[in-house]
Parts: structure tokens; sequence; C-alpha cells
């Protein structure tokens, strides 16, 4: 449970409908693993293909999973109908990203009619530990379709 | 010609070589183009596979293009040796990033013996017109390895 | 002469106004010296009330003036009796703040109709030299009254 | 209590006696009102000579607050006669800064030797109620001197 109370009962169908039409998210592996109001999360194995010059996972992709992350989480909140865009994220790389799998956790900070504040974390997952490494701030535009 | 004066006169190489173990690149069809000193290009054809729900470039893929930009950009001042590590960035998304084809330009705004910040900007291609869809702030740490 | 082309031929004294109301901007001794259509600066003199550990300038007042001189800069191209609000700011601290006096120079990548983002740096000045000692991005929001 | 184990066992004295030489702190009316490992709190009540437009606190001020307590939550964690200095932070403007009085809430995210990231918010206080009006990301830099 969360302490949002979504305005759109469907908003789960439409974070999944409007993920589904991400197609870098297929690319590159990742899967949308839980949707509440104002909180997703998005999961993304390990690849050598995604990787940067000492064999860990690109800043670019990370931001990929967390500002996708971020904006379904904004979404999560917003009436039927409306579409997110991110107008501008930060990323703070924490720790190498590397780990057999990991997970992106984003949830809204505060939701407004137009704008609204995200914060999302990647954690990387090794065995039974998962270890923070990238931490975002990210502002969201709702935009009636 | 750019205001900067590298401290290695090997720096092209020394940034190609780690351009190319960057296995993300090849994966979304990056190119680096240009490598001067405190100034790199990056290239990147669109592809419908890299597209957000609307069809246009995903942020992350934005995102990543600019980031090694900005981070090759710094490597070209380091020292021979010298690794250069993405601290942090921020992205702002200006325009839908639609277009044939898309070039980041990254230069550095100061370097510093530990650390270096850049300015990016990503520029779609139509034609003969380019237009900035996205700009990026950047902090990187040089590391000795 | 600038790129852009103002709204509202008035832009420079509905400015000039809203920038006299900012009450802090007397509190620190701030100035606004130039107002073009996109473009802003503002000029503080150092004082030792203004400082942090090292006597040097506060980052919180190099935000001041930086982020009042992006917003400005945004409103000169706004419509007659629309307001602007910052709607989120990054700052990097390139170099100690030190000098006689400062002058922060913002200026519009884009204006949109709702959301404008704008790059702004502040220059330290003593005698005939200048140096850039920190860079902003930052997105606004224009608000119909 | 916090998770993190300071260094330093005197880590308290020497944030105070840091802030205490922050000038601008005293110029504002800013007051350090906890000081744990990893974990800053500094208080400041509303002054209309700090205001922007509209009568709220401007975002340089709240930038100057939030910046110092990140910027302290470090330093608590950081050795015996290091110092801390702002790389960078991104500051997001959620709600206008109005109220009685404030208090900016820091914590460390990841404390590293060279750089550490911190989080903090501004909860704007009104009677028995508080509510965050702005929220920080920001990278530090421990300096030995």
């Amino acid at each position: 449970m969360t302490d949002f109370a979504p305005q759109d009962t469907d908003f789960e169908a439409r974070v999944r409908e409007s993920f589904a039409r991400q197609r870098v998210m297929a690319t590159i592996g990742a899967r949308l693993s839980r949707v509440a109001p104002g909180e997703v999360e998005i999961e993304l194995d390990f690849r050598e293909d995604l990787t940067q010059q000492h064999g860990y996972l690109h800043a670019g992709i990370v931001a990929a999973v967390v500002d996708s992350a971020c904006g379904y989480a904004a979404m999560s909140l917003a009436p039927a109908g409306a579409d997110v865009l991110s107008i501008e994220f930060k990323l703070n790389l924490l720790s190498p990203a590397r780990g057999a799998s990991f997970v992106a956790r984003a949830r809204v900070k505060r939701a407004g009619r137009n704008v609204t504040v995200c914060a999302g974390d990647l954690y990387a997952l090794e065995g039974a530990s998962e270890k923070v490494v990238a931490t975002m701030l990210a502002t969201m535009m709702t935009v009636k379709s």
C-alpha cells in the first residue's frame, strides 16, 4: 500500500499498456514488475551488450530504467487519458552498476496537476543482497491528450 | 581547433580505444565521429527499437550518447593512463527526440585535476536542418589507474 | 541583440518591476544590469556577510542570483501578464566564488508555452579579468495570472 | 540514531565550528539545530527580506540552507581535519516556500572517500503541521586540508 490515491482506478492497465509501447524496454530486456499508486518497479538483468568500458551497466541504461520507473510512477497518479513526459532528470552514480540483475524503484515525491516530481533508485541484486548503485530526481509533465 | 591543450598528445587514440570497449555503444549503433581537445561528438541513427511510447528516442538513449560524449570530452584532457567516470549528470529534454539521425556534442566547461564539468547537447538532424532536442550538464571524475 | 523575439514589447519594464519586488535581491545587494529578449544579467558585489566558511560567496547566494537571472530571462519572452516560477535548477560550482564583484549571465535555451529551459553562469570580476565560477541549468514554468 | 558510524568522534564540534564560520547563515538567521552521524538539520525563520516577488522564501535562500545541511551531513562522516565542498546540487521547488519557519533536513545517501552524495528536503512549519516545499540531491567533495 502507498500513501497515494489514484485518480483513475484503471491506472495499472494504463501504465502497463504504455510501458509495452516503449520499444527500448524490450530491447534492453527491462520488465515492469510492480505498479502501485505513485510507485513503480522495473527489473533488468545484467547483459554484457549494455556495458561501459569497465564491464558495468552504462549510465545511459541506468538512466533509461530509472527514468521510465519515475515516469510511470507519475502516470499512475494521473487522470485517465493523460500522458506523462520527462521534462528533466538528474542521476547520481553512487557505485559501479555491477550485479546479476537490477531493480529500479521510483516513487512520487509531489504530484501536481501539471508537474510531478519523482525520486528513483537503482539497486544491484546479487544473491540475497541488494545495494543502491544510482539515484535520480526527476521532473515529469502531465499532458492531456 | 579548441581552447584546450591536451596533457597527452595521444588523447584521440586513448578515447577511441575506450569508446570501442563501451559495448552498449555498438548495441545502439552509436559512432564516435569527432575527438578534439575538450570536445567530442557521437552520432546515432534513429532506430525504432530505441524508442519510447510515442516513437521518439527514449530519454535513456539520449542520456547514453550525451553522457559518453561528455565523459570522452573530459578524458581528452586527462593525463595518459587516467580513466574518467561519471559522477552525475542532469539532462533536460527540450523537444521530442525525432529525426533521421542525431549528434551529441559535448565540451568541457572546466577541467580540474579530479573533477571536470562538461556540457553536452543532442541535435536531431533531418535533411539540412538540425535542432537541439536535449541538453546535459555533467560532472566527471578523473581516476588514475 | 539576441536571437529571440519577445511576445510583449514591454518586457523590460515587466522584468524590472518583478525584480524590484524580490526583496532578497536588495538584501544581498544584487542589481539587474541588463534585460534583453531571452538574456538577463544580474550584478552583485562581494560582501563578507554572504560568505561560506572559507570567505567565498556561499553557493546559496550564487544560486540566488543565477536563478533570478534565469527566471527573468524566461520572463522576458513570456506574454504580458504571465509570471515565471522556478521548477528546478542544477548548479555546478566550478571554482571558489572569490572576487571583488560578480555577474550572473543567463539565457534561454528553449522557450516553450509552459516550460522554458535556461542556462546561466556566474563570473567573478577582478580588475579587467573575469572567470566563470559556477554554471546552472534551470527549468522555469510560465504561469498565466 | 542513524545508520552511519563517524570516523571522528568529535564530528559535532567540528561541524558546529565550521557552520559558525559561514557568515551568510547568521545573515539570514539560520541555526544549526541537529548534528548526527550523516544527518543534519538547519532551521530558519521566515523573514520578508528573504523573499521573491510573491512574498515566499527565494529559491536561493532555500538552496543556501539545504546545501549547507547537505554539506555538514557529509562533513559529519569525514575524517578529522577534512573539509567538505559542494561540487554541485539540484534543487526541485515543490510548493511555494511559505510558512512561519522552515527546517532543512539532510542525510548522506552514500559516503565515499572523495565524493559523498546527500539528499535534503526543506519543510515549512505552520503550527503543528509541516509540509515539504523543496528537495535537493547534492554531490560533495571531501578535501584533506
